[in-house]
């Protein structure tokens, strides 16, 4: 087995590197998993590792063999190179570097005749990626679709935000433009989170295939969504300032949907 | 006009205290509020204030006097005052220092015959309480009832994060034993968002009086709850991880209540 005990190992600079930089994230096509839930999720999600991290006192190589089924280089670190990579306060001791997915919309397989897809449009905070993500793994949806993203996915943010839910959800990335024209190839009806024109939300049958489409707090929805959206809907509000958070919106209308589904 | 130029001014220096700890805020029985929003929002919510301070290079005294409508006295500071008072990155160049309300239950007022109430017990984080403050005002409901709170709500982590609707909701905060016992007295049905013995949210009728109560994420509701429900509530969930955000579950627990009053 092989070890590292030096913090200032080329190598753990590397993954220093990955852990901070979309930037190298996206050069490398690889990206830093930290903790055994997130680590165990993403082998189920079907993410290749490529090396796997442990600090002995925290975790034994006999957890790590049964966690990744024994296929994956392994090294063990000393705390001091453990704590230069954790981000975490709560230390489980594994680490995990694992190739990106590719995300392109040409890859999704849908399961249900009728999909349901959650698009957001250019969310920026983790805490809300996070949270959407979230929300789509326990609503089952057929997929979530990132549109002009802002915010690399494998931002250890929003990994952990997510609680491990980006392993767990299908997810594709694309610009507004080729979302469009996939969602309207499959012929799923397209309802776009926009004030103007808008018809309220649970007026509408979402149990034809459906995607939910919401944008920024602060912008909203590019304009490509209005010319080519089914319906736009809203949700009614009735306060003094009327200012949903984006993922609570978005809960509330994916829930609405699984609700007219019958949670089926 | 009283100015002050010195961050080393002691009044200065107590608001520093006031802006950072919860204790300054509970002695003295008050907390600073920043943004001419957030100001506007504050004295339209009946709050009184005791002091504003403005950096005349970004709000004039003609602005301020508008705002305040010259009740309240006002000090010009420096520059290098108000960088220290303030909390964001956009300055606004307005604070004030205003009274806390006592939150009491016995000062709720419900202008409905059948009011909607969302409690939370012992929410943490000002970001999950903003967004829950949020989607209060969005939903217009009667009240917001923190039970056993472990956040100070005049935390300025909450007022921001809640854009304000900490202003324009009415507030209580009380113990659970408080909270159910006021429940109880007004007749108001308590629907649980507790696993165990539950039964799914849609399927019940919120129409009544109706208080929806929310737990953490990490520890649910405590026991109280479960010995003094109306019935146990659980939205159906169908991923992985099943794990949702506690505002996201609140928006959706509100939302559907908003749906089956016809958003009336």
């Amino acid at each position: 087995m092989k070890a590292i005990t030096s913090p200032q190992n080329n190598y753990i600079k590397q993954l220093v590197q990955l852990k901070d930089k979309s930037r190298e994230r996206k050069k490398t096509g690889t990206f830093l998993i930290e903790g055994i839930r997130e680590v165990s999720l993403a082998i189920k999600g079907g993410y290749k590792l490529k090396t796997v991290l442990f600090y002995p006192e925290l975790y034994s190589e006999v957890q790590l063999n049964e966690l990744t089924n024994q296929q994956t280089d392994c090294i063990e670190i000393s705390k001091e190179v453990y704590q230069k990579l954790a981000y975490r306060d709560t230390t489980e001791g594994v680490l995990a570097v694992a190739k990106s997915k590719t995300n392109s919309l040409g890859d999704l397989v849908f399961k249900n005749e009728n999909p349901l897809i959650l698009v957001a449009e250019a969310p920026e905070k983790p805490g809300n990626i996070g949270a959407i993500l979230r929300t789509a793994d326990a609503a089952n949806v057929d997929a979530v679709i990132i549109a002009n993203p802002k915010t690399d996915l494998y931002n250890p943010n929003i990994i952990r935000s997510s609680v491990g839910c980006l392993f767990t959800n299908q997810i594709a990335t694309g610009t507004t433009s080729e979302i469009i024209e996939f969602l309207k190839e499959k012929n799923i009806n397209i309802y776009s989170a926009i004030l103007q024109e808008s018809v309220d939300y649970h007026t509408q049958d979402f149990t034809k295939s459906t995607a939910i489409i919401v944008g920024t707090e602060a912008v909203g929805l590019s304009n490509e969504w209005r010319k080519n959206t089914t319906k736009n809907i809203i949700i009614p509000m009735q306060g003094e300032i009327d200012s949903l958070n984006v993922s609570v919106a978005a809960g509330i209308l994916i829930f609405e949907a699984k609700r007219q589904r019958n949670f089926k």
